[in-house]
């Protein structure tokens, strides 16, 4: 018999949290062959099972009473709250009880949590939070994107290997395309730290096709693009920032006036277009390095999007990634 | 008598050099009181000059042979072509025959060949690129935009200085907004680069509004906004990059089938929505911190985009910021 996987679920962070996060649960449970435990507030989240029918051997609660809320200090909110749905679900982790671990929840406090907790992987100098970026083809795999600020050339060319272990492991891409960030494109253009981490991973096994300039990330030259989590996180929030600016923009110009007919009609496509920028259709973020997988979903994310990260949850721990990560290093 | 204030523009820099750079020089004389020294080689402009009936009392050319392409590596360039019209022009600078230098050719060459022949402003470090990047609500002042990789915090205390000197005289902002750009909002957050800078433009007398986060950026939260040259150049080039790709993106969503009707009844709110984003509207990149202005227009830069450049030197030079940055430090 095949050893029965089990995620844990916060079932308390997040802006959805607890309905969104149950929900997804229920889809995850109905949807696959996932058995899920629900990290959190008890009679909370009974609450929200009241409203499903669903096979009550694949579901689980752990209950947890506190919650570590977006606004504290990561460091100390780990520290003091040894009873909130996040320390314990990472617990589960850490003691075998769970396979892997996603959270609508902090950041910080997630990241923070997950190193004291989970292992990392032997030869790691740094876990990575790796994202997939919508680009116009699908995505890109962006990493750092947040973890590490301050990064030593060594770190990157390790964020390239696990980048390129994940995507090819996950998304079935073939000697995954892996490029640096750089504002140039010649191997000479940058600063101290890409003009060093150019030299290591040209001599690396990868696929490495060398720097991409941040302007042709959004047309998916790369399959994985690796740079510190400072750069890193700017991209993501930029363009995150950046669409909604933008589709705001288009939305005031064209539903004025007499205008308001034809932008009507464009609804479906504007739809569709939504949906291709969706981060929601990818799941989460993950956290890679460490000896479990840790996913951070959206703070915003609803139900498909916890739906998503337990299905990704699942695929990672079937393909063993840890240890092929292990291997890669 | 007024002094007359005389600009040199590069004549051969940028992907439509003569044909737009001349054009723009025309327009600029006809609709300001401008005197334009147009550098470059003299039969190709004087082809062009032949197309338009103009006060040539007012524009004059200034031979230079050679032509630095972007392809050059800068420092090579600046010091071989010493006949090119980027190195005449610079010149034309340094010697105080010209009070402003724009050109639309390679950056790199651009920046190096100012610092070496343009001098500093006592007291300053650095100098840097600005870029007005555009926003929901108009533009963003962004600095170092490509011109410092690896920056001090001393660094960015003074780019701030700059951009809130440059902001307040050109454009009439009384005590602009400055922001550090930083992934969190908090004053702890950030890599060891921004935690010094916080500190340090905390005590200045700016109208420092705390860290900015890359989302926030388009939505024009601040007025100047400073970084180090790398962060700087993926935000301005990711952002150009992003817009493009989105774009695109509607095209191909609207402009189908039983769409094209409507897409085709939005074409103008659509003009209009690239007209926002129109970086042309704003003239080029100011590289501050030298004894007078040097603009770096965009390589793409039409007539409309050259002329604004050349009233952006004007500006600049009789508002005196040179001497308003030399007291701000």
């Amino acid at each position: 018999m095949e050893k029965k996987i089990k995620i844990a679920v916060d079932a308390m962070g997040g802006d959805h949290a607890p309905e969104e996060i149950v929900k997804g649960a229920i889809e995850a449970v109905k949807e696959m062959n996932a058995h899920v435990i629900l990290v959190g507030q008890q009679q909370a989240i009974e609450e929200e099972l009241k409203k499903y029918s669903y096979d009550n051997t694949k579901l689980e609660i752990v209950p947890a009473t506190e919650i570590i809320s977006t606004d504290e200090v990561p460091t100390v909110a780990i520290r003091k709250k040894k009873d909130s749905s996040m320390v314990v679900g990472l617990n589960l982790v850490k003691e075998k009880k769970a396979d892997a671990f996603v959270s609508a929840g902090s950041t910080g406090a997630l990241l923070t949590g997950a190193l004291f907790s989970v292992g990392r992987i032997k030869g790691v100098e740094r876990p990575v939070l790796g994202t997939c970026l919508p680009d116009k083809h699908g995505f890109t795999f962006l990493m750092d994107s947040g973890a590490n600020v301050d990064c030593k050339a060594k770190y990157l060319e390790q964020f390239a290997k696990m980048g390129s272990v994940y995507i090819e492991n996950m998304y079935d891409v073939k000697n995954p395309k892996v490029a640096l960030v750089n504002i140039g494109a010649e191997k000479e253009k940058g600063n101290a730290l890409t003009k060093e981490a150019y030299e290591l991973l040209e001599q690396t096994d990868l696929n490495f096709v060398g720097n991409i300039e941040p302007r042709d990330i959004p047309f998916g030259k790369a399959d994985v693009v690796v740079c510190d989590g400072f750069v890193g996180n700017t991209i993501l929030k930029l363009a995150e920032g950046l669409s909604m600016a933008l589709l705001g923009v288009i939305k005031e110009e064209i539903t004025v006036g007499h205008y308001k007919l034809a932008a009507a009609a464009l609804k479906k496509p504007f739809g569709h277009i939504k949906k291709r920028f969706d981060a929601d259709e990818v799941g989460g973020a993950p956290f890679l390095g460490l000896q479990s997988l840790v996913v951070k979903a959206h703070g915003s994310s609803k139900a498909k999007a916890v739906k998503n990260a337990i299905k990704q949850c699942i695929l990672f721990t079937e393909a063993d990634i840890v240890s092929k990560i292990g291997d890669k290093l």
